[in-house]
């Protein structure tokens, strides 16, 4: 509870060796970078993190090397959220076990023809009581398939385990009715570097984005930015960050931010299957991107 | 060409009488006093307008009515879309000869499953290659179903003829794309108050603001305060306007426009069936919730 | 309200000339051939006839010709659906006096978001309750974006002056549901070839095909066949004609089927812009489609 | 290999008790009654067998129960998929171990944006070279947000281990399609009670119904009238189900189905939530429609 979301953190990936089994010492050599940075923490087993695609205990393993590796002083935020209440009970609680800080929940979406407003209502709240760390929403419309609106997550903010949540959509009203009526030990997080400045100014309090985990000092400083309230800054650095931002996301996915983790010296790989790894000309034209932004791009494309 | 388009707009209803006929004395009272405002012009045959619900002769007409009640310092905006391009064209030319200053063209949607990318160019290019007057573009996803992205509208940017578009979803990122890649000469256009402030901060110039119908001067004050860099008051007015403007938007729709009109002294009157007018109750919410925003409600709700 | 609606028909085109305006002597040369054969009726300005690219006094002109080249014995069906009740009925008494035997009316779309269920059957009841002649329903997901519920069309076949629906979406349920459950002087109308057979099947009546418009002998047996009870004879030719009825409508659209027309013999021509034309490498691949499909085709593709 | 799928199945559901646990013998218990009636087979761990709200624990228990229940001359159907391809496998295999005779693969979705047509078909074809026994598809369109085309499915039919898909969307035109193109060993199976005769009509040969839970021998003499050719009885025992069985799929969903299992003798009980019980009222609704469809309710509504 006495968690507060502030700040700028990647959803880190999860790593895989060349079979495709989990790479935990790729996973945990990431850190050591990313924690010399201005990050204020880590969101472990996000969509970045292919949660979806990873077994029970391949889960567990992810979030007890990433607790070894993240400092006390950076939050660690993991995702537990999966389609039925009573296991995202138990994923969180193992979560909180393992000493994540708090706790990222998705919005259940396979039965979602017949969820109302209030099915998800009840579940975040069973699941705040019952999670000994502290929780956060995750509205992620792409990939669930679920949009609450605004009114769904300003009620959930009411429950005092409920610390915020992530929008990963680009819908800035949304944001700003949260923003504007959410409790205030509510925090909400533009899911997505491309948001994050407009967000801000509407009230988002912190930010997760897929490029912090390829290029952090830029992401910080955007984020620094847009707090500071110097809007010519804010508004360049946000520009510029535009179409790197787009092409490690909507337009390349996780496949092109793990390359994009690779080019800029960071340990990426490939993404589980069925998600492709990115071709050899998309990652030339994800290079020229991150080279155009000015990314410090230290490997060859085609390595 | 010499027209620039900047400032704060409403997009002025079309009023009928009690049997559904056009009311064109109607419709000309309300510029005596939004003339008094700080509004920059007017988009005559939009969304509000009920464009879609006319026949061209009562278009034809409320565009001649329309000239002779705005001044020429202020824009005159004609929503000239329809969905084939010599149409389109053929109603722009009229609009022009009538002294529209500038056209607003709906994406065309109905065959939308065959049209590409390249479908929209091309009808925007030929479209801004025919007329006599600059011509807008028009991004409308709830209404049109279609959801150009902001490549489509950076090209098009291109064409001198085409000066601006207007965006009517609140995707931030596609605006502030937009805004930092199209040609100089081409304004954004935010389509609705609720997010004409982080738009604005991103690189929007005008805003067309259902609002503005019946709050113009409130409408023009978050545009002023918005272009000021004055952060903190600007955020106090677009938080202030978040509830109106979804009531007179996307919660009560054109009917709640024209019953908030008709709360705030103006002459908004019932919209033309199958839009279904604002029932008792959902008048008396309405009223309630622009009372709460500090809007001058000057008629009874059960009047 | 004497009227039946059995049986197969075409969704007639609207023809142009080589600048884009209505050619109204090719239109009428089609129906010579096409009146030779089964065939019991024609829709006039259904959405192969691009009656959404088409001003007002163009409908009524086609309309007008339309009349004076369709025997007596086949009935004409006109589409005489808009946006608003008020326009619709107005130009449903046109048709009635041009002689059209029906209107087919399709759901108002663009102001969706705000429509119920009620929002419908108001519209049909109120345009049925004022045309002298019997109205059709027409729900057309993929191009109006709206689709309504089975509960809707069966509420509104309770009225006299409403003898049925053409569905042009191919949920086999809802068809299933509104046969099983409408009034009996209310027909389900298959808007395609690749459905009639089950739509016949499970109660169906008529039939409204694009591809009879090139194809009318082969469309009409397969009703004939469908409505037979010969099963084998009926999954035979509805298997036949799957591929050619895809290429002339979902794959390529009102171009397709103005193409494949002409491939035919018959006069096709040009759409009306923003629709583009065929481009030369899917004439091939449409003359070949046909062909594979033993259609007569009588012109060289690339001619 | 020697697997041919054919005749009606239900999806069984996954019991739970009154804590929320699995509850094995809840489940094992419904099998004495379903195995003396003429059902072909089970799908266990299908969408109403709650496949997503289970642990992998949980699954494998369900599975090992499972055959212990069904005799060997009833086929097992094992769900199978999950999203990644590498873990689909593992559960597979272990389906396979536990002497499931197939396994139903339902298709990824978290990351759909990025999934192209051929990232399906790759997917399909990794699982089914690695399995030890035949593979089925599963199209299920409002649930996982994934409705693959025709020529995907035809594509997957090519592999000798993949016998045949579910189509638990009402397209009848997909359907045709695929059961005209699809290789010889490859059924399609109607996923709904609502549309199996229409699908058997032009080539479905199995149909796995949720209403077969509470209705078995009702749903086999409608299967068995479809295959028959007697299109008469077949429409008549078609219409007859229509209401029912849209109580129990796309208006109640699996808590209407598990709450009509109870009404019927069976035993349902409660889903997992956050899918929510049936009310006291819909439970009502309920009990009506399957009294009215002349289904043997056996126990009051309210108990």
């Amino acid at each position: 509870m006495a968690v507060e979301i502030r700040g700028a953190m990647p959803p880190v990936p999860t790593n895989f060796d060349a079979g495709g089994a989990l790479d935990l010492d790729g996973f945990a050599s990431n850190f050591a970078r990313w924690n010399t940075t201005g990050l204020s923490g880590y969101v472990v087993l996000g969509s970045n993190g292919e949660f979806v695609s990873l077994s029970e205990s391949e889960k567990l393993a992810v979030l007890e090397r990433a607790r070894s590796v993240i400092p006390r002083n950076k939050l660690m935020i993991a995702g537990t959220g999966v389609e039925s209440t009573r296991l995202t009970i138990e994923l969180t609680r193992r979560a909180a076990g393992l000493g994540a800080d708090a706790a990222i929940v998705i919005t259940p979406s396979y039965f979602r023809p017949g969820y109302s407003n209030d099915t998800y209502i009840k579940h975040y709240l069973a699941v705040a009581d019952a999670s000994p760390i502290p929780i956060l929403g995750y509205n992620m419309p792409s990939y669930a398939g679920v949009d609450l609106p605004s009114s769904v997550w300003i009620a959930i903010s009411k429950h005092p385990n409920i610390v915020g949540y992530k929008e990963s959509g680009p819908n800035i009203v949304k944001i700003s009715e949260v923003a504007a009526n959410a409790e205030p030990h509510f925090s909400v997080i533009a899911g997505s570097t491309s948001y994050l400045y407009p967000s801000v100014v509407v009230g988002a309090k912190a930010a997760v984005m897929g490029l912090a985990n390829l290029a952090p000092e830029s992401c910080v400083a955007l984020f620094n930015a847009a707090v500071s309230g110097d809007s010519k800054l804010a508004r360049e650095r946000h520009e510029r960050l535009l179409e790197a931002n787009a092409a490690v996301t909507t337009r390349f996915g996780v496949a092109g931010m793990k390359a994009g983790m690779d080019l800029c010296g960071y340990h990426g790989g490939l993404p589980r299957l069925p998600v492709a790894p990115l071709s050899d000309s998309d990652r030339r034209i994800l290079a020229d991107i991150l080279l155009r932004t000015g990314l410090p791009v230290t490997q060859d494309a085609m390595a």
